[in-house]
């Protein structure tokens, strides 16, 4: 390719990141070769902060830099509902909808036993403590709806129910605003399942 | 969005990249938080590293680390061909199909009377100094298919052709593995021009 070295690992760095290609790495390698200084410099600083200054909540296992993360120290949440989640990138497609006014909890991942992924992988101990010292009326499972996801929800709904907490799932079903004529099966026939009267 | 203040400062950053949405800003971010320091460290240095040590090619104006850039330095290359393109960002496509093996020359933009660039601001001049300085044989016109690049490449074999250079131009046409149903028609008309005999 015959570029400078420096222009040749930072089109390396780039093509490590997730969905960036040969192409795109190169399109934003001349975008940082071409920006000013500064702003480049200001990238490469947001990325050495984030590695110093984030950790994990210590209440919700969310991403933070206090001992607890935004939302659990928000005092419009309300901690008597926990949505679980696997991630915390999980976590801003539900904020964006502005309909969970709630707290999280991060598992940190999905009981998995192909990848030998048991409870004690997971922050499970960690919620079922918030449980009984926290005043939760519901806890919400938001895991992925696939089997490892689907797996965790049902392990999770079978050791938290007999602690007297209502346990709800998201729904699956039909995307708002998609096609029947495209649902996937599976989709379509949990939408027929879980049909609700209007 | 919630987000701790050093992820949003990332996203931020993320975002001005280009091509980059705010959905992959957030996958990227999230796999910088979850990627081990040192991973993420090594973007952060390949930045910084780019602005400290490119600067343009005292030749060719290409992006350089030493005096001139890889290529002026390679003495695999034919220095008595000279290929014309606007932008650094130009030559790795031309490098990529290893057709050429000659020298190039960055003009650093394209002749336009609507955004006020003229010759002057070009690097014009040193490319004339080139030609009259180095046992230059041949120039290919390697600037953009569109209005500016054109105007550019007519402009220069004007003034390059006195000279007693042979001067060409990449051939416009057909895509090759294109549709000829899907050819747009000034792309079309282009490859009828300039058919060849067979």
């Amino acid at each position: 390719m015959n570029a400078a070295p420096a222009i040749q690992k930072l089109l390396d760095e780039l093509e490590r990141l997730p969905g960036i290609g040969p192409k795109s790495a190169q399109r934003i390698a001349y975008w940082i070769l071409n920006t000013d200084a500064a702003t480049a410099l200001r990238l490469a600083e947001a990325i050495v902060e984030v590695k110093e200054t984030v950790h994990f909540c210590s209440r919700c296992f969310n991403y933070a830099q206090d001992d607890v993360c935004e939302i659990c120290a928000s005092d419009r949440r309300d901690a008597s509902i926990i949505c679980v989640v696997s991630e915390p990138r999980d976590i801003p497609p539900i904020e964006r909808t502005m309909v969970f006014k709630g707290v999280y909890h991060v598992l940190g991942g999905a009981l998995s036993p192909m990848e030998n992924i048991g409870p004690d992988d997971l922050h499970i101990a960690e919620l079922l403590r918030r449980l009984v010292t926290e005043d939760v009326q519901e806890v919400v499972l938001a895991t992925n709806p696939n089997v490892e996801g689907e797996t965790t929800a049902a392990y999770l709904a079978r050791i938290i129910k007999p602690l007297g907490v209502t346990v709800t799932r998201l729904a699956s079903g039909l995307p708002v605003g998609g096609d029947l004529e495209f649902a996937d099966e599976v989709t379509l026939g949990r939408a027929i399942e879980s049909r609700l009267p209007l």
